[in-house]
């Protein structure tokens, strides 16, 4: 599979109510690349300072991941993030952003990864995300991220963006906002008319929504009692549906609801444990496991 | 089948965003009714006063509706509500409640119900809950619908009845609160060491999580664009479960299942209009083709 990856590389201090850790090795593009490489090989393109530490680069290298893409800025600072979640784990509060060299990044792509047919935009602004896009030959499938931040900020680059990829991801609050409703179906009936031809509405604890031509479905998240720490379930659901796409080859309808499936479950392992300690420890065995388990939990 | 339920009947004025009604027929007895007619006769036992329209006596009855447990109270009032959600309907503000005639309630189930093998149990105080089932020869499923009140005010009334009955059903927020934890997975796995063998916590539009023995069965709501007025989801939802299990007349895990998600189709005709406007126009193929619709959408 030809899969590249745009996105963040962060040190992330994070609190929760089952305790806490201090500068572990997180960001998007670090959750994506964790989940989507059990699938088969990543290309990660970021950027971090000169205090990236060595081991987290190895640790990325052993596990299938591509780092070429990874710039390393001299005398610079890498992203750090540090939040504390409340006690039901549904909200979080930003302590402290320090965005350092993620602040001026401007994504090159190395020439090999150009070819990519699989493309992953996570959450960055949409002007950097189609600056990315440029530089991808002939994608197949291209798929990107955002926030509320760029829905406020900078909406029409956004919608620009949108009417040139092929599927978004983006959390429910947000697909409210975006398209200026209520109700989370009309939302994601109204993004599919501004381009993309696969919208992925995530709901956290409540699942996620799939939204393709008429079809719509619903999956509901795994069901966890081990809920210790939510930071990257996103990120890593991104990665295992675009992880999984990328290795069937196909972008069709089958292809899609099976790859949103493989979302749920990578995202139900992060959660399971801090920072990228569980889904970086799951294998291939681990992944189908699940995904029958809850396969057979949908059936009636 | 034979299948009772006791409960309110209502009469409620109910203000959304797509418009309002007075005065309309409701009551959590009237929705499960409604809902579960579908899958066979139900007996219905509840409370009204002098008030109560002849043509809504008549509208049920012609529902395949038993209503010879219908209690009319000489000079008295029906149960009135008036309330509104807010613009994206996931809350409502109560404005008045008139419990009249059901403030003193004291349910009486005919001689000829009393050999009912499935029995529902709608949401009042545990004290009257109990005193109905002591009035079922020899049910063969017992389910019952709590409320935040009860567990406030009645808890261990509350609990012995969880110890009497088979099933117990509840919302999210009511299911943490009964068992003081914040994750609903670890809240619903409490309650089955209360006494029922299956637990169903409803989440609204998330849809609902089922708990029986080691097994979790977490279901999405059907998506709907078109939500009107929420009111009576949760009661058509136990309608429709109670009617499929008693139609089947088996309680096992596969049975549960397949009741659990025509709970799921209930809920959602119930709020596609206002009032009981759509589930009452139900009949067992429009029934049938959403909750096949259904099952495929979860199937991948």
């Amino acid at each position: 599979m030809s899969l590249v990856v745009v996105g963040s590389m962060a040190y992330d201090s994070i609190k929760t109510p089952h305790g806490d850790v201090q500068d572990a090795l997180g960001g998007s593009a670090v959750y994506f690349s964790l989940a989507a490489n059990v699938y088969g090989r990543v290309r990660l393109v970021g950027v971090v300072g000169e205090d990236f530490r060595p081991e987290d680069q190895a640790f990325l290298e052993e596990r299938n991941i591509d780092t070429e893409g990874l710039e390393r800025v001299p005398g610079g600072k890498t992203f750090r993030w540090s939040g504390e979640y409340s006690p039901d784990m549904n909200d979080r509060e930003t302590l402290s952003v320090d965005l350092n060299v993620f602040e001026n990044f401007e994504p090159k792509l190395p020439e090999k990864y150009r070819d990519s047919r699989f493309v992953f935009l996570a959450n960055g602004s949409p002007g950097t995300q189609l600056s990315v896009l440029e530089q991808v030959r002939d994608p197949q499938f291209v798929m990107a991220d955002s926030m509320d931040l760029w829905i406020q900020t900078q909406k029409h680059e956004l919608l620009d963006l949108l009417g040139k990829i092929d599927g978004v991801l983006l959390n429910d609050s947000e697909a409210l906002l975006l398209t200026e409703t209520h109700n989370v179906i009309t939302a994601g009936r109204a993004i599919l008319e501004l381009g993309p031809s696969l919208v992925v509405v995530k709901k956290g604890e409540h699942g996620a929504l799939l939204f393709q031509g008429d079809e719509i479905v619903p999956l509901p998240a795994f069901p966890l009692e081990e809920v210790r720490d939510p930071t990257g379930a996103g990120d890593s659901f991104a990665g295992a549906l675009m992880g999984r796409l990328a290795r069937g080859g196909v972008a069709d309808s089958a292809a899609f609801k099976e790859a949103l499936a493989h979302g749920v479950v990578a995202a139900s392992f992060t959660v399971q444990d801090f920072g990228v300690a569980r889904i970086a420890a799951v294998d291939e065995a681990a992944v189908e496991e699940r995904f029958q388990t809850y396969r057979e939990m949908l059936k009636f």
